[in-house]
């Protein structure tokens, strides 16, 4: 039996190195394979509360042990300076104890990024955003951290460019970016601030639901009108909706629809 | 004195040559200045009327004994197609006893623009419409058309491409154009279906007013907030607000003014 168990044990062996082997790959892979932690906020101040109060709680979860962010002004919200901009989410994230520095208070934008434990690009104007995202050679290098796991949070514009372009903002184009190509951190649009037709409006310019139709005649991707107070939260390759209210969502070709916190919205994530 | 008026008459002559000469110039240059005929509605259609109904009168004035008009259906508002929006087009202009063609039932839409007698371009989406203008290389015979002194009329999205840039669009940027640089008919900005803002609004997206002052952190030109209902009217190189509204005109670093029909407002026309 001795000799026999030797006579197999190496056979026994190699299947347990294989067998080792496979499951040392998949702890690998799990550890490697992309895991995505973003929080998408529609609006950073709902009405009544204050800067960035309503999502508090959802920054930290995204947040964990993490003690220190990066933020990027560039949207400048009524065209208020990188550093006033700055010191504003300062004074929000000091009080939930964690540090934030401003990217252009670092001599090398880009490097800032790599090094980062976590990024917010802030709200404000869309096309601004994304044109000095451009200018200074960010994209690719947010893109990749974002891949490898860095926590990122975006509000308003910051919500927008994240999803594959910025087709669906509200902004006003006051500059002119090289493409609305976005970071394309989730592959779908995303309608921050979105708005239910009102009711009695005299008003004749589009509702926000006939301009994503609009949208929908010359692009396939879908568009989640993302509600003031609601949030989406990515988790590796699966995603929730966060807030009070419902989100609306559109799809290329079919009528709008309605999901509401806790709805399986995982199909957005299949998009391409 | 036959011989002294005969010694005179050389020199008289040649005065009266001169001053011949001078008047012809000035006959020449005077039918040769670009005169320009151009109405530039906020909307096509304002609440309760039916379309272009409310601006009839300044059509049919602008237009005096032509009787033809080239429609450009590029900006397709809600996605209609290039046919049916002609046919809504064609419908109100035969009515006040206008021919309309559509520029795409054109075998050459460069030389239906260089043999039109008048050009409308109709309301939709700004982007679209601005896209299709270069690609179908309808910008400069459309520039040199209206310096040439054809009638031009634009509403909504329409009117604004006839201003420097598309930089003041409230519309969704579901296309990308090649740029933002417009006809430029007018040496300013305009800012179509201009809207105050809800004193009892919760909503957290920018006021319009706010997103005209984050335009001018970047931009120097004059913009005009055209409320619905109010038109420009410029022939030549003067310009009149019509309609039953006043004008919220913004210039870069000051308040912004209000200016009511009858007002002079000619400071734009010097815009650069």
């Amino acid at each position: 039996m001795q000799e026999d168990m030797g006579e197999c044990s190496p056979e026994f062996d190699t299947f347990a190195g294989i067998r080792e082997s496979y499951h040392s790959t998949a702890r690998q892979m799990r550890k490697s394979l992309p895991k995505k932690h973003i929080l998408l906020v529609s609006t950073s101040t709902t009405h009544g509360t204050g800067y960035l109060e309503h999502c508090q709680n959802e920054i930290k979860e995204l947040l964990g042990d993490h003690q220190s962010i990066l933020f990027i002004p560039y949207a400048r919200p009524g065209g208020i300076s990188h550093t006033d901009y700055t010191a504003k989410a300062r004074e929000a994230f000091e009080a939930m104890g964690i540090k934030l520095s401003g990217v252009h208070e670092a001599e090398n934008a880009i490097a800032a990024v790599e090094q980062a434990e976590a990024v917010f690009i802030g709200g404000g104007n869309t096309f601004l955003l994304l044109r000095q995202l451009y200018a200074n050679k960010l994209i690719e290098p947010l893109q990749k951290r974002v891949e490898q796991g860095m926590p990122y949070m975006g509000t308003s514009a910051g919500t927008n460019v994240a999803g594959k372009t910025i087709g669906t903002t509200n902004d006003m184009p006051i500059v002119f970016p090289k493409s609305f190509d976005a970071l394309q951190l989730v592959p779908f649009n995303i309608n921050p601030h979105y708005l239910d037709p009102l009711p009695d409006s005299t008003h004749m310019g589009e509702t926000r639901e006939t301009r994503i139709q609009e949208f929908h005649i010359h692009n396939r991707q879908p568009v989640v009108g993302l509600r003031e107070g609601s949030m989406l939260r990515i988790e590796g390759e699966r995603i929730n909706l966060l807030g009070p209210h419902p989100a609306r969502i559109f799809l290329q070709g079919q009528p709008a629809m309605e999901f509401k916190p806790g709805d399986d919205i995982n199909f957005l994530m299949e998009a391409y």
